[in-house]
């Protein structure tokens, strides 16, 4: 079984590696290199990902990445395995009768510059990234490394143990796009308890929460509106202006009127129109997202900005081709898996570090995993480890504290016990 | 033959009982007693208007107008012949081979309330409108009575003429409605000459102008959109919201791309949007005109503005329907025309005061009716009379020089010698 | 002391005279009659409306209904005490130490034309509306008479009570115009417990409610947009178009960033722009109201509304005024009010009947009393009485169970015996 | 004198090293050498470019393309004569009193990339640009040959000549940049006839054209909107939308009425906001033109353009930087210079190939010298020599027919010697 030190630096040597979503080869190559070092089952590729239901993957950045990773030293047969996706899943199938277990860690890294400078630890240390706009600025690292120390242990604890427990490593959480096609390869169809979790979100090293408050349903959306070219200056009743339908696409989205008794939000983030100043523009790409409390009120937000957008180019002249790039749903945990959470962590960290909440936690494609295990009659939370942070998430200083790991193990540890503990 | 007294104060009563586009019976059912004492053939009704193409007439007000104009002394038996469609022609056939000439006058007031001020001479006179929100502001009480003095003259002087001289009676030339229905009468479709005109447009008395400038095509649309209320602070995401849909519009529209080489114009005039400050709007009115120096700018921006009003409901859940109520096109005039219209000017008024000229002048309705002679292969021009104005068109001090009444008179019986005077 | 058939003749002789916010002179004069005959002392005018803080107050239409209120019998040295401005207070001051209690029924209609169809019982039986265009559609009328029948029993039972009670008939709730004067007078700065009240919405007859859940603070805003006429088939570029800036600050408005964790709503409910299709339109109005889930995000949609009209007028080149004509805020009632609502109510209709409820109302102006008392160190909540309805509130067949007046007054009864009864 | 052979050698050379605006040291350099070869006096860097007035440029890009012509063979003397001022004049000063003539040639390619097919012949023979985006795809390259080639005459036939003759080489003429800061050199403010010219446009070889038709007046500008970034899914609300701030005045800027009787045009070219999907869009940027058939209407409308720029970055708490990065005016040529170029092209082509012609081609920075010179009291117009094309301007297949060299050649021996002759 890993130790603690061994945990840090196996970290570490992750940080210097990032990549982001649906790129993680070297990540993936490198966890399922240790799983079957430890002699359990592991899933790759189409086995855990179902191709059909993945979204926001671009087959030029996938290639790419590929050949980075093997010239890291990424194994070439794993990465043959894998298909072109990635991604992995240990299972620990005990022979004994008891509950299906699903924990799921969080791969892929963030799109952000890591800061060059000695205050920065990771940097001043010579661990940082060294993928240039790609950093772990979200944690994942760490996460990574819980999924491997559980399945250290699980290894060595097989005999105590009862039932079957799944470790799913997701790739690209980032923009919500990894759960879908994870949860569509029916691997936690007859889960009986699940788990996500993640670490830090401004909570100090030591605390656990088993039910950390509400994750927004949401839809990631890319817009295309293709129009036609002309001379500004002589034929501009000839084109079709593309990015006047966008900005009117834009304007009447975030109009969209709201449910008054639902949080909710809209934002198109990002809008690139037009080729040049003297041609009427003849296309304009958009990035947007809507997010609603409840999985009703994003459809009915989706559902609206898509007539928006359909509805402009059409007043222009103009087409629109719309696309899903990630997707999550609402957060409803149930009492019977915080109450178990909330046993294991009191045995982890005491009584008085242990803290149900309401943050706003943005989205988290976890709970389309969640979903699906309610449906299928299972039951499940999300865990919150505290982790003092020396910057927000996402930023180019992000780094954690990582005593979280070790907590994160022991808390896993007495979680699984409880849980499927052979005496059960 | 009336005298130019009696021609003024016929002016006079007129202007005192204005009567707006669709709603001239009263002003008809006077036209028709004239020239019916003159002796002159009379066209009346669905015989000079085809209803088919009657634009922006509503029932209701044409109702109320037929029962203030039989208050009012009009000639039961003429309203009756009316079918409710105003306008009337009046027809010389002199018997003898000879061209056929057609002459419009238009009938209608506007929809201004006249100033009662001293300063205001037909006020302060004593024949001031007595129709509130009525008022000939624009010089069509001029008009009408310059075409009862030709038809005077024409009754008296049958047996120095040749050929058919026919004098038009237009309803409804404010926003460009009645020269549509009254063509596809088919009374134009014989004609060799064609003539319209207009009283003042800034030209001193004296002047006559043969060719003025330009006319712009133009159409005029009302849109409808209908959406759905809701209560706004309770679920304002159950509406439908037209006052959103038609401000995308009217922004939309204006936006429209313009033709670099040509005149053109567009405007939203007005929105009407709403049912109270705390409910989803669920319904909107707007009123817009589209011009264009020719034809087919017109129906470039006419073709635009529907596009741009059914998107934008589209976009926001709503429907959107859309009228049609007024429409003319541009105008060429014929230099064969022209030069006659030149001599008659010069032998009335001298040859310095004839002017050519290049007016931009909104859009006028006589350009239809010009055009379908021109389709047949006869010829025709718009002709100017200059007369010195208290105050701009359409406004509640208007009042025009009625000398200009005697010039148009004598200007015509010179025309009409020139093109159907018997030795010809 | 009057008994329930009277209060019922009472609440049916009210429902035909409605009076809408600011005009409730006739009401206000017959409350006036009423709680001098009891031998209150009765507050009007200025006394309990302070001049500086009404808003949305049309002098002319004042006018009218004064002159109207005299025709239909109000007491015209009534009318002269009450210097323009409606509603009143009845104060019964036992000379005894005890609490000050206040409570507050509203008197306004709103503007709906009441149904004449005899399946409705008012117009069935007579006593609809007799004033077009109004209705007492809301349930005030019945409030009123609820007020009038306190005052009745206050009266009668005076040597039973201690402190001071004060009983407020509020004018102009709808818009929620008339809670700031009233509370601008002072009269409710020594208010130790305060309560409020609203029949109906969507409760049976029977139900009381301590707690009914959430009002939205709320400003409603007026806004005029000022710019150019010019004629827009001639000299388009030479207006300013003020029809273009209201549609510009109307779909930004409706676009307002929200906060994600709270209820808000926004509605641009009314755009009147333009006078004629052909000019550029020179004037725009607009309704709108912001609401929000506390103070803060009210004042925050309020504030980015103004920059959006002040920013999209000066966009254009026009100007826009802004005037608030109406405002609530947010509601948070004292557990030690609600728990002697719920006391009284209990006694009242049983315990099955007491309903504390999370409905979302909307907004209400008593909160503006509330809030004020609050500051002052008393206490409070609001009250809903359960009464099944004909129809929804603000519909022309709306209509209420009059069984609901009977329980309010008895529910009063034991409030004030509770609160205020001399024992305690 | 470099005969024709030379001439198209030379074009070829200048062809595969093209070089964008404010970037043209190399070309500047082989052209200056040229002069300086044929003995003429030459003018430099700020001499004939005064830095104050140049629009445009970004020194980082200028940096870069020094570095590139040095290593490409420039001439480093004469880079560092030119200050970091491309463009150069060629000044033959006779001796003998006489006109002064101005003729401007501009030299610099677009930022298109050449198509590399073995049917577009400066690729299949080898001379297509090696500058990967950059491309002589205007004809500049030929007219610069042209300004060496009347150059080299001029140097040889000083004798025959009288007064003064200035050959400029003008930069940066795509976007309209360059003339302005050349003419505030003070270079034509002694000019008496000055003529400019552009090869192609639609014209077949063969063809001379002396008063091409209209160009239109234009500004162009660069707006930066600066908001404020936050979290899209939890704080919304604090941040300030770049986005709807630049989508809001786009579409008002394409809504500017128009002035009806005149040419204009408006162009959002092209629109950049936001930086990721989840994040309110803190910066956008705006490149956008407007043109006029007078220089008071695009003044009208560059306005109105930065009045809405501004406006629409206030309402939504941005603000908004603009920049004026190119301008040319609008043009009158004087029927004298007119004249003098008709005769000396019906000497070179024959009367059947002279043409005045009433294109609309866009706009011209050589307007901006033309009205100096007519301020200071010369004549002037603007030449089109035709010459068939492979395909139209600014397209990657874009070549020229080389006999316009010849022909324009010959075309500026006759004119020089008309205007300038000895014998004059």
């Amino acid at each position: 079984m890993l130790n603690n030190s061994e945990l840090i630096a196996l970290r570490r040597e992750l940080h210097k590696y990032p990549e982001t979503g649906w790129c993680e080869f070297l990540t993936t190559s490198k966890v399922v290199g240790y799983l079957r070092s430890f002699g359990l089952k592991v899933l790759v590729g189409p086995n855990v990902i179902n191709p059909k239901y993945v979204l926001g993957r671009k087959p030029e950045k996938v290639t790419e990445a590929q050949a980075r990773a093997l010239q890291e030293g990424a194994n070439p047969k794993t990465i043959e395995e894998m298909g072109g996706y990635t991604g992995c899943a240990a299972i620990l199938e005990t022979g004994r009768p008891g509950p299906v277990i699903g924990i799921r860690f969080d791969i892929d890294c963030v799109d952000v510059d890591e800061i060059k400078e000695n205050s920065h630890k990771p940097y001043f240390e010579g661990w940082a990234s060294t993928h240039q706009g790609e950093m772990h600025a979200c944690g994942h690292d760490g996460h990574t490394v819980m999924g491997i120390a559980v399945c250290s242990w699980l290894a060595e604890n097989a005999d105590k143990l009862c039932g079957t427990i799944k470790v799913l490593f997701q790739p690209a959480e980032e923009g919500v796009r990894g759960a879908r096609p994870m949860t569509e390869s029916g691997i936690l169809d007859d889960v009986d308890f699940f788990f996500g979790n993640h670490l830090g979100l401004n909570l100090p090293t030591g605390i656990i929460s088993p039910d950390p408050g509400i994750f927004l349903a949401t839809t990631k959306l890319d817009a295309h509106f293709t129009g036609k070219a002309s001379h500004a200056g002589a034929e501009p009743d000839k084109g079709k202006n593309a990015l006047l339908a966008s900005a009117t696409a834009a304007l009447s989205i975030h109009a969209i009127a709201r449910p008054v008794a639902f949080s909710s939000s809209i934002n198109v983030g990002t809008l690139r129109a037009g080729t040049g100043r003297n041609v009427v523009p003849p296309s304009a790409d958009m990035q947007l997202e809507v997010r609603g409390e409840t999985e009703e009120v994003c459809a009915y937000l989706r559902e609206e900005a898509i007539n928006r957008i359909t509805g402009s180019a059409q007043m222009y002249g103009c087409t629109a081709g719309i696309e899903k790039v990630g997707e999550a749903t609402d957060f409803k945990p149930d009492s019977e898996a915080i109450n178990l959470v909330e046993k294991a962590a009191t045995e982890t960290v005491g009584p008085d570090n242990v803290k149900k909440l309401q943050l706003a936690m943005g989205s988290e494609d976890c709970t389309i995993m969640l979903k699906r295990v309610q449906a299928k009659g299972g039951k499940g939370t999300f865990i919150v480890f505290g982790s003092t942070l020396a910057a927000g998430h996402h930023q180019n200083r992000f780094d954690f504290d990582e005593d979280v790991i070790d907590i994160a193990l022991r808390f896993y540890q007495n979680l699984i016990m409880l849980v499927a503990g052979k005496a059960n």
